[in-house]
């Protein structure tokens, strides 16, 4: 299944347009820019300007939050996205509310301790980031990520990602019996995308640091329903 | 979400023909022909005179099967269905390979060997039946079972069912994250399906003999998604 463009010119615009450079772009103005991110729960908000808003939505990063200021645009950014920002691209330093910066040993703490996933969240969530898919929650799909080519207002997002490890028991919650495989199967074919499981091979048990995900191992694999008819003979 | 009729005059037709006038009738035929099922692996096999054939379609037992046999109907009964009728509704016996009877007691040893999930597949599924829905399996949209208020010719399932249990561990592989709980309640309000659990309580953690299956608790849930809308003053 290839990419569902959405409309006439799309994939033009898109290829005139790459998501690395727009992201290359975003990257250097949070830096030029000093861009701190206000940690709160499980989220990290970040302001910004006429011009980070814009890279902001052209790079898919955050959700807009409407605010009681004018003239302030806030920005919602999940962990991994705020990890990512912080610890891969280091174009943002988060904040807790006492204005003090986290370092990436002290993100990396707290935000293992607010979700058990994270580490391989995360490591799924770069993984994919670096190669220049778009990534968004697959919540609405049951799965962990969806994975577009290009912007969504282009592209319909063209994988299902589910994100697995055989060392983390709890993690693994999905795909254990073969109804749940049957039902992320056949949800994923009527939305047209490709079921995208990303197993996380962690060297070590534990996740003390950041550091020791750069050593884990993502294997890729897309699963779809085998249809009899492809096995047979063609005349 | 109520029944959905197929075209019109199917509502009608279907109160006019009641599911449990044709069990009925149906239940009469198997035991004044003695009717055996042939058990073969996890399925039973049942031969239909014309008679049969047309009283297994319209209670909706099994899957009619192509032989090399002429003038000969066979029907694929699952175990679920081969044991209702035997233990149940005491209309057929199932024999083996050796042409030998098996009773109830050597029935469900049998079946519970092949199936893990059998004590609570066969509550689940004599709980829906004795109610007169016509119940078959769910595989295609990952569940237990689709329940339909009459024959799949007249209306669309009306529910998807999963059978869950507490006790027992190995059966409770769904919905134990939330992202399988968004994946199956997605599908299910694509395919305009209701999802009902059926949490069956077992009160012997072992299942001998198939008595203690009539003791079995069954509880039964519906799960929709909650719209914020709904909790909304009215203007």
């Amino acid at each position: 299944m290839g990419p569902r463009w959405k409309g006439k010119g799309a994939e033009v615009k898109a290829l005139a347009d790459p998501i690395s450079e727009i992201v290359r772009q975003f990257q250097s103005s949070l830096i030029s820019s000093n861009s701190r991110g206000m940690l709160s729960g499980t989220n990290v908000f970040l302001k910004a300007d006429a011009e980070l808003t814009d890279l902001l939505n052209r790079a898919c990063f955050g959700r807009p939050r409407v605010t009681s200021e004018k003239n302030e645009q806030w920005f919602q950014l999940s962990m991994e996205e705020a990890f990512y920002l912080q610890y891969s691209l280091k174009c943002i330093t988060v904040v807790d509310y006492n204005d003090t910066e986290l370092n990436n040993n002290e993100l990396w703490k707290y935000m293992t301790s607010r979700k058990d996933k994270f580490p391989i969240l995360v490591k799924a969530f770069s993984h994919l980031r670096s190669k220049n898919w778009v990534v968004r929650s697959g919540s609405q799909y049951g799965v962990d990520f969806v994975a577009y080519r290009h912007h969504p207002a282009l592209v319909h997002s063209e994988y299902a990602v589910l994100v697995l490890s055989a060392q983390d028991g709890s993690a693994n919650g999905r795909l254990r019996v073969w109804s749940d495989f049957h039902c992320t199967l056949r949800l994923c074919g009527s939305v047209a995308k490709t079921l995208l499981i990303l197993d996380i091979e962690q060297q070590q048990s534990c996740a003390a640091s950041p550091s020791c995900v750069d050593d884990y191992i993502v294997e890729e694999r897309t699963i779809t329903r085998w249809s009899p008819e492809q096995g047979r003979e063609k005349k």
